[in-house]
């Protein structure tokens, strides 16, 4: 494949630096040429120039670019016609704080706000009943239980009970963590069932 | 602990066989009492009954209802001041298509309305640069890519270099898919950074 890379930061050099060994011919882009260049000479294997040129270049263009650059360089790149372009961006907000694209609530925090005084927490949204109910085990270690809440107290008690019947549980924060817990559980079912995988599946975080 | 388990469905029957042999005191509830008595009794070691008693009688309540029948549970549950309430739900809407919460657009598909012609495929959101990088392998196996497309050709490409870079891709489907895919971004973000678990974790879907 032809292979584009725009972009010079950490994503970029990381996909520039995995690609250098592979049999495939890559072009690294970036509005700063000279940076551009520099990473292709010191890697050998690949070019490096603007990115109108790299995007020319290519079949497949991997835009490793933030989120808030990424439109512009989109409206900027030319004709990319029948083109592979490749989005891996997550679109934070610019403090960081949620994603700025498709993110508001949650059933969780709904949930929260009906039941007055109590300790709402999100938990097993990534379980399938039947992993569940055949306490299935699988190979690399145990499922992750993703556990979200705004008591301390209560997340640990729910962590405990995760444990106590063979899960793993991940603490991930504030109960507002569940606008991306829910959606986790919602590829969990799309894999299951749209993609046919079956429900025998679950998520590990893995840790170095 | 006491435990309910406010539900009689695949999730509320899985959770009182995971917690039937634990030292927890369990209560499962149902708007069906009988049915909820027979689980109890079937299962030995825990009580049944309506989920009000439930409820009533337990510290952590866990509510295994579906979305569309949560919310009136919750405001007919009683007073559940200082209860820890473990949410489980995915808020589908009712032909399973989305999330009926916080679901609205992702990246990818606003790329894609700018980018006229071009094939965009969601892919490497989740995979942190620190990880790419060093090309860091994980114990369990090999991280997952997380891909989503609407040319399957395109995704096909994809899929092949990401496996001639050493990860394991996941196909997602379509590109609406990035709705779900983009939030477990953030979600690595969010354990990698505020939950301080650092960058060097990846998700991995386990399969049985």
């Amino acid at each position: 494949m032809k292979i584009a890379i725009i972009g010079t930061g950490n994503m970029g050099t990381g996909f520039a630096k995995s690609l250098a060994d592979t049999k495939h011919q890559v072009f690294i882009g970036s509005r700063n040429i000279e940076k551009a260049k520099g990473i292709a000479q010191s890697l050998g294997n690949l070019k490096g120039g603007s990115y109108k040129d790299a995007a020319e270049f290519a079949d497949v263009i991997i835009l490793a670019v933030p989120w808030h650059a990424e439109k512009d360089l989109v409206r900027n790149l030319g004709d990319v016609s029948g083109k592979i372009l490749v989005d891996i961006c997550n679109p934070l907000t610019k403090d960081f704080s949620g994603l700025d694209v498709g993110f508001t609530t949650s059933a969780a925090e709904e949930i929260a706000k009906l039941a007055s005084g109590a300790k709402v927490v999100k938990a097993f949204n990534t379980i399938f009943a039947e992993v569940l109910q055949q306490s299935l085990k699988f190979e690399e270690g145990k499922a992750n239980v993703f556990i979200c809440g705004d008591d301390r107290g209560a997340k640990e008690k729910v962590s405990q009970l995760v444990k106590d019947i063979g899960y793993e549980p991940v603490d991930c924060g504030a109960l507002s963590a569940a606008r991306c817990v829910e959606p986790l559980g919602m590829l969990n079912i799309n894999l299951g069932y749209m993609q046919k995988m079956g429900t025998n599946i679950a998520f590990r975080l893995m840790r170095k």
